[in-house]
């Protein structure tokens, strides 16, 4: 029972906010069984918060989560700021296999495919 | 002789912007003779701006730029303060095509299958 839980910085613009749970519902349904959810947390200014969605996810049965960082660059945010929020709910919940995964920003070639055919 | 400009916000943390200037490196490489060059330039903190950007591309001779926003959301840098940067660079050098690309959020399906690739 794996969740996955895809985590932007959270905007001020709700358009912004709509547009991550969005991508989360896209990510759900291209997962097929992958993950029983996806579902989408936020680092500030809204919610809920990645402590609140890891906790929602153990309540719902995950016995594991897979936080996604949704961030560009390796920044402060990535470092340091999500695994700061993750860690207390880690040792909450021993029995959760809570991991971080990598940032989008790392998948480099990827990403500069997918600019190229932007530019087109 | 086309020039691709990508755009990001600029951020206090240098290494944040040295990724942005490598993906622009790495675009270049992938893109081959359809750019004569590709390079970075910034909306905010960081030189160079986009409108000293622009002017270097028309200075080495270009007659088409792509600016290529690198940012996940649709929010009002990509909306306004990306177009109120190029738009007097367009006044100022008619005979260059200036034309600004979808921002990087904007692929939405290559987005959604990136992220799954991270997660597994």
């Amino acid at each position: 029972m794996r969740h996955l839980l895809l985590v932007a910085h959270g905007s001020r613009r709700e358009a912004s906010n709509e547009e991550v749970r969005q991508l989360a519902a896209r990510l759900k349904t291209l997962a097929g069984a992958r993950y029983a959810d996806v579902s989408a947390a936020f680092l500030e200014l809204v919610e809920p918060g990645i402590p609140a969605a890891i906790q929602c996810c153990v309540e719902r049965g995950a016995r594991e989560v897979v936080v996604l960082p949704y961030f560009l660059s390796q920044g402060r945010h990535v470092a340091a700021d999500i695994p700061a929020q993750v860690q207390p709910k880690q040792a909450e919940h021993p029995q959760v296999c809570i991991t971080i995964a990598p940032y989008l920003g790392a998948a480099e070639e990827g990403i500069a495919a997918l600019l190229l055919e932007l530019a087109q």
